[in-house]
């Protein structure tokens, strides 16, 4: 059983202590902190926590805790997990670890110095679709992993900090790319180095000074490519898919809008529908269990159990500051309008991947380019030979 | 936290244990029970039980245990139920409760006299679309219910036991349709009292003396239909959906085979796709997280919470007993082929539900039959006369 | 090219009319018979049809077409069809054939004694997925058929006459269950004879003397079911979908409410969605091309075909009439409550279908009863001695 | 009716002509040419066909004929649209019109100094669903469109020359980008001009000169996105899905792998699935109507209407010029690894698109950045101030 600190009582702080608190778990947010006293009074009723406070650093210090998770806004992350570091306790900060890979990297460094346990809070990757989708890929069912296609989607973030790009560092890139980045990360294999970015952004809707709509390619070194695509100007509700294709094979998951769970309402309903929904009568698409669907519950598994087994989680530090590598890069390609490098001052994955695929041969002087079943019931081929390189089509029974 | 005694090792009781050790659970599997001494020593191993015997009484009568559940085959709940209640444990019993009504209703009674807990393990309400899709009727978004399908059918059950009428107490039905049955009793409200049943059933496939298919129509007092479909000879995987249609809306629920996640593989899969899944190449459809999509996290969780509240749960004995009598008719209208009526000698719900509907008024003299948009983007209306009752029809802009 | 008599301006006219003329159609509407000169007139302007008239005679012998199609209320069906019949012109007849299984007959006596064409409008057998899907369950790819559902649900028709029991013949059932029951035969074998039928019906909502919503299970003599299921209650628009399951496949059909099309709308639109769609902003789900889905296309294609070829249609009035007869057996079965045999005078299919299927040898002793690969990677199948009958389970790697 | 002849009797020669002759339909192949004699006559048989001929010049000066449809490998489009436009038919021309935007404007200059009809057979902007979508944002109830992505992958072409650089003009992008980018180019509106792409590519799986994977974002200078994704290294069966976000809507068209039919067969069909169906047991998702699903019949309804109507198609030359020259920019980006202008020496759509969108006022000082329901039941609303710039939260009932 762990005993937590949580630091930030916002969407993110529930959704948490839901994950935490709900079902049968056995872990506790014992102290929790907000800037405001009234939000920290109704945290506490509402999620039965004994303690809570508007100071930070009793918060952190506390003495009943051994674990601080960092909820808070995305510029109050690097102070927070310093000060958690310098107390020795285990650190779970929420995404993106910082606004910037310059702000990662000190954070990464301070908690390896201090020696502490360090978690990186990246949800999505944790949903029960994703982590049995990457059994999957492991398992080799997919052959090599060519494109992922990561895709968060909604009307926009619902807190005032989100929307000013000092506070924030960046607009919906930062905000949901660094979901989108990271599941492509995982499925493409996170020793492969990210090594190029192209990224358009823009500012269609909203009346704000960052992008509300961004599509970023990043190239990894063995040739796959992970897409992102992100937006605060999406209507419909929340857009959570993905798409995997490997030389094998494909796979399709729908997070949020078609799950299996389909509602009409003539007369429409007064509760809650779902994160981000925007109608509340017609056709709605509920999630059975909103903590369990966003990865909150799988996420929380794999941190305290790694706290207990005194490993490294499937998310540290270390992937954070990759991400916000990759979205500095994005955004100097927004800026320059050209592919820009991913700069990784460190690197701990392997190097020198390599591009090739291995093809069949048809026959010594041949190797199959593709096959296909015609609606004649014949199989035609295309044939490349090996020495002259020319293409033939053969048409066989 | 809970201490259990699991009774029985199969396939039931390795889902429970996987439910309530998984994740962060709290609740402990301390005894198991097995009537193999290998099957037990394995279990043992495979989920950290402490403790293991093939003496039943033994397992039931362990100190260190405060409830027990009954994950065995069919003809044994009634011995375990009974023995449990006599030392005054709580006990949870799997579905279905008994081989039929008066097997439950022995049950009930030893249970309620024996003044402990009881719940009757019936995990398919407790998934969380069923949660939230139960919450969404019980907030009027659908009116009033006037029929529920509930489908489970697949290729058929893993053990023996489950094809021998005399130990299972029947085939398809008494397996499959105790959740399908339980599943439309939920949304069109328990309190309502279940009338009569007519049902097909056939042994189309299988070399067996039971029924390997079988529809059946429950009729309840306010006129709603529970619709049950089950079968052993269904191709394709498990295909678990629930559909609800209500005065005023629809839900449309689909728990196994399309849920969102959907993995192509032409090289095919080692691994184990999903439960009852036929194919492991081509297009496949697993579930991420197979123990919460089929309810038994959220069962437990209701289930040691009321114990920890000292409160009865959604699903007990009683709820049991219902059901095996809403089975026993369905199998008696097999046999004379007319509707049959449910026999309740105990029956707790309310009496002389109401059958109507209430109707909007067109005008003083004609109330609105019904309204629709025609594609030359007129509305046609078809109007009933108060007094004469004749019905026309009116073309509005 | 046929030059056509149109019988009806309704809205199955209007659609017949669009299928005929649309794309690039060769056959044209030469004369409409209105019962209304206001709609004759209106119609003849939106189809550019060249002649109108409220006078059926003249409009059935017109010289200048060759075939009539019927498109009335169904108490006007067997007058038109036997004054075609007598002036020998193809005579196509829109569904139910009848109001009940005597008036079919004569309709069918009539067309044979006079020697014309005669095609049975049943459009839903014609939808290009009902089309592929039985080439699918011919071509044996699933096997003995062992069951259909066949559901069409919406929120009622849209015309006064249909909820008149005297003009219509009945409710839901005469409406929308002549589909279903046609489209689950196609499936099973229009030679396989339907022996019996149970139907529950209720006038759930609407204020009518007939029913407004019924479930009906039409036993075949191989052991086959139909189940049809037919509601003028449904909310959501209109639900059209079939499911077919035999011993070695599983077809799943849905012809409106989920095919590959979804919208959202904040605004909404001002545009006709689709038949029976009952929201025009929020999620909704329009039909690409209404007449090609709902078979009109398919349907003329395989009449005016069979009228050049001087062959039968798929679909003739032999087939109403069995449809006709089914659907009097259902409404017996409403009132006596029990199982009601399907009377056929006249039987033109098989006689005694075989119920049996066929089972795989396990060994010399034992047939496999079923196997399934379970989760930790063993398959486990189920045996039963062909001897002593006893059914046992086997783990294999 | 039209008389046609046709220019090559390949895969989408088969795919014209079971449009054409199809259903009812009126227009007729009246000659076709092929390269090879036994092909020629191969498809006279299969497709009715009078004439036949290896001939290119006899085919199109056929008299029998008014109009030419070329359906050639792409490196022979210009010598029979030229050949054509010299006889003054009416000429059809398949996608992509050119390999390069220089082809295509030769091209478009003959058939306009000829003055004859011209019709760029581009299909899927003419699918049902496509059609529908396409009045659905005409009627504004997506608002502004910010954003379609096309996407259409497989495992890659049948023919020879397809994969050969010199005579296809590329690869997977011009082969199905032209498609993409011409969908895309329909939602965002013609008139709207196309300023600049950004494209990746790469050759990631086959053993040929040109791409076989490619991502591409088209800027229009409305601010508006048409991202186009299209591969040869699909595995699964053929992609075809349109997605277009507006900022009042979103519209989501799937064209061919979920379209609502749903297949399972165990032992398997020996009957061709669907084109580029990868699997012929397990679950496949076949199209019921192949021709209608992918554009052909809607396309040549519309060209054939025009010609009789003396108006331009919705796809004239015109349009397949500016798709080429998109594409064109596509390939230069590859190259320079940077957005690269689209040039369009001629240009006749609208100058000087708006980029702009209206916000609604919250009051007198603020505009209404987004809002949200949120799980507490209260309504969560990020506000601009007009003067001050800074934005803020504010909850409400």
């Amino acid at each position: 059983m762990s005993r937590i600190t949580l630091l930030g009582t916002g969407l993110i702080g529930s959704f948490y202590t839901e994950a935490l608190h709900g079902n049968r778990g056995r872990d506790r947010v014992q102290v929790a902190y907000s800037r405001s006293e009234e939000r920290a009074r109704q945290f506490a009723k509402k999620w039965d926590v004994p303690s809570v406070t508007t100071n930070l650093e009793e918060a952190i210090c506390d003495e009943t805790t051994d674990a601080v998770i960092v909820a808070l806004p995305n510029h109050l992350h690097e102070q927070a997990v310093c000060a958690t570091a310098d107390v020795g306790k285990a650190v779970l900060c929420t995404k993106p670890l910082g606004r910037n890979a310059e702000e990662a990297l000190r954070m990464l460094d301070a908690v390896e110095k201090a020696g502490v346990f360090h978690g990186y809070l990246e949800d999505l990757v944790y949903t029960p679709k994703t982590i049995k989708a990457l059994q999957t890929v492991k398992g080799g069912a997919l052959g090599k992993v060519l494109w992922v296609r990561s895709r968060e989607t909604h009307s926009g973030p619902h807190s005032d900090w989100f929307w000013d790009k000092e506070l924030a560092g960046g607009g919906a890139i930062i905000d949901l790319g660094c979901h989108c980045i990271e599941i492509a990360r995982n499925f493409i294999g996170k020793q492969i180095r990210p090594v190029e970015v192209v990224c358009w952004a823009d500012t269609q809707v909203h009346p704000i000074e960052t992008e509300d709509h961004a599509i970023g390619l990043v190239r990894y070194e063995n040739g796959a490519i992970g897409q992102f695509e992100v937006s605060w100007s999406f209507r419909g509700g929340m857009d959570l898919r993905d798409e995997v294709v490997g030389t094998e094979g494909t796979i399709w998951l729908n997070h949020w809008l078609r799950t299996g769970m389909e509602v009409f309402s003539a007369v429409g309903t007064a509760d809650y529908v779902a994160e981000k929904a925007e109608n509340s009568s017609g056709w709605m698409f509920p999630v059975g269990d909103e903590v369990g669907a966003l990865g909150y519950v799988g996420m929380f598994t794999d941190m305290f159990g790694a706290i207990e087994k005194r490993q490294s989680p499937q998310e540290n530090f270390y992937d954070g500051f990759v991400v916000n590598a990759i979205i500095d890069a994005a955004y100097q390609s927004i800026r320059t309008k050209q592919w820009e490098p991913v700069l990784l001052p460190i690197w701990r994955g392997s190097e020198g991947s390599n591009t090739s695929v291995i093809l069949s041969d048809y026959d010594a002087e041949h190797v199959i380019v593709k096959q296909e079943l015609m609606s004649d019931g014949l199989t035609k081929l295309i044939l490349k030979n090996k020495k002259t390189g020319k293409v033939t089509d053969k048409t066989i029974r």
